[in-house]
């Protein structure tokens, strides 16, 4: 089959790639689309380590179990299910977890890939396969919402006007009308602008320590020293972005201003959907470029551009 | 009077030091006892820049006010009460604020020092002056659980043996069954065994992510890493130590874990004192040594070395 993979800091097309065989608690999915995310482009840098098929968001069709030839998204985490983390509750934590396209289990840029049957979600026939494919992002997203109590006048400073930080910005000014996504781009400013998003350059953003939350979806090493700067004392700051290596930045505010910090990865699917269904979260603005998987390292290339929002894949129509 | 004053990196003792003038809100408390604190030998090495009297535990007799003639404690922020901050409801983070021995605001390694009338508390009889000196630390442990809800099977650790780690350790065992002390030195570990504390040594804990809750009393830049490396997936880790300058530390891992950090400094006096009262923070054993306020600077030196806990000095009798 067709894949991108990657090996050795490079991501190539390979027309020769083994399809996957899926094990017995997992379902062969043909994919339909796929999205590319910061993620990739880190791993590709040799985040993780990661050898083998790239891509955990994708929109597929599940070729057998219980939603065979229905269109369908995938969480990522493979979990085992017996450890003490799964049976405490926290699959997406399990120490031997896989991870789709991300540790030690094959991608969505390809033709096929093998999904445990429990990860998989019927996609509502309503959802267009260009929607549904941001599902795992939305539901990233979603993910604060879950972790932090927030209310509708607190003041939330989204940092990094990218393809998280918008969808971030939009889940979140469903809850506090004070959402504010400081940015380093006008165009990609722009487009939250149009959705009815308030927006800042962040050279302009004044030097006050008023956000009640900060977000910082940067994915750069100085967003957590920026984040630190302008939230209010026993404020939050939410870490979306994963960065590889050590990164620096002074503590002792954090401790003396008692400021809470909370890592955030993967989030609810079923309220993704639910939101792209009613339209609470609108993601058409944010496809930027699409290419064939036959040209999928030049798709790749492209979303590493900091004009660029998202780029998908079109796998197979 | 006499001071333990600190400028360019130093600590002198003088006797020619003017006594405070207390302003409109503030009470002239006479100095019977101070502890010397961690804090206070960051402050020599040039944390915050701070010049003037050092010493922020302390018990003293009130000279004026509601309290006057009563042995007292002092809350060490100075809030202006008149900012957004103070009105929020945050008068510890006030912007404004100055803090007594630590920020523009002379400290109680002194015969004399000023104390706005409403930080003062009045230490019940039944508490001995030494004794009711350890309030403010103790009110900083207790700190912890304003801000986390801590289950009574909680697995906890407290990286750190000194005076923080110890007092942190009283306090949460109070609450949960299963704390752990994780320290570098036998004899700090020794005493917190003779508290009926469970300990371990650094060299020997086992290399596993299994804490719900991890606190930083290291006061050290390896602590934070080493929270990092045994705290469980979803667990938080509390820093209690600031630390000046930056600091360095893997990120990724707290993103991926969904690690909560949370910074945490000044906490309940009311709380300490009545812990204190019924005796369910043991400070006795936490005395190292004890010297007169002349002799204040060897007291200072004496604090910094490794084998030593509590260090007192007697200002008054």
């Amino acid at each position: 089959m067709r894949a991108i993979v990657v090996d050795e800091g490079r991501a190539t097309f390979r027309d020769d790639w083994p399809a996957p065989q899926p094990a017995a608690d997992e379902v062969l999915v043909t994919v339909l689309r796929s999205g590319i995310c910061e993620t990739d482009l880190q791993l590709i840098q040799g985040y993780k380590g990661f050898r083998g098929v790239l891509g955990h968001e994708f929109v597929g069709v599940a070729q057998s179990g219980p939603l065979a030839g229905r269109r369908v998204v995938g969480e990522i985490n493979c979990s085992c299910w017996r450890c003490d983390t799964c049976r405490a509750g926290r699959p997406g934590h399990c120490p031997n977890r896989r991870v789709i396209g991300i540790l030690d289990h094959d991608g969505a840029f390809a033709d096929y890939l093998a999904v445990p049957a429990r990860n998989l979600h019927a996609v509502p026939d309503s959802i267009e396969t260009d929607i549904a494919v941001f599902t795992e992002p939305v539901a990233a997203a979603f993910q604060i919402t879950t972790q932090l109590t927030i209310g509708a006048r607190d003041r939330i400073v989204i940092l990094g006007d990218g393809r998280l930080g918008n969808l971030c910005a939009q889940v979140l000014a469903d809850i506090s009308d004070r959402v504010l996504v400081v940015g380093k781009h006008p165009r990609k400013l722009a487009i939250l602008d149009s959705l009815g998003l308030a927006t800042c350059l962040l050279a302009e953003f004044p030097d006050e320590r008023t956000a009640d939350i900060v977000v910082d979806c940067t994915g750069s090493p100085t967003g957590l020293p920026t984040a630190s700067r302008i939230v209010r004392p026993r404020g939050t700051i939410v870490l979306k972005t994963t960065i590889a290596g050590a990164q620096t930045t002074e503590w002792a505010s954090i401790v003396v201003d008692e400021v809470t910090i909370v890592g955030s990865r993967c989030g609810p699917f079923d309220t993704a959907l639910a939101a792209l269904a009613a339209g609470k979260v609108r993601v058409r603005p944010l496809i930027s470029e699409r290419f064939d998987l036959d040209n999928g390292v030049a798709a790749l290339e492209r979303a590493a551009a900091p004009s660029v929002l998202k780029v998908l894949l079109d796998v197979a129509l």
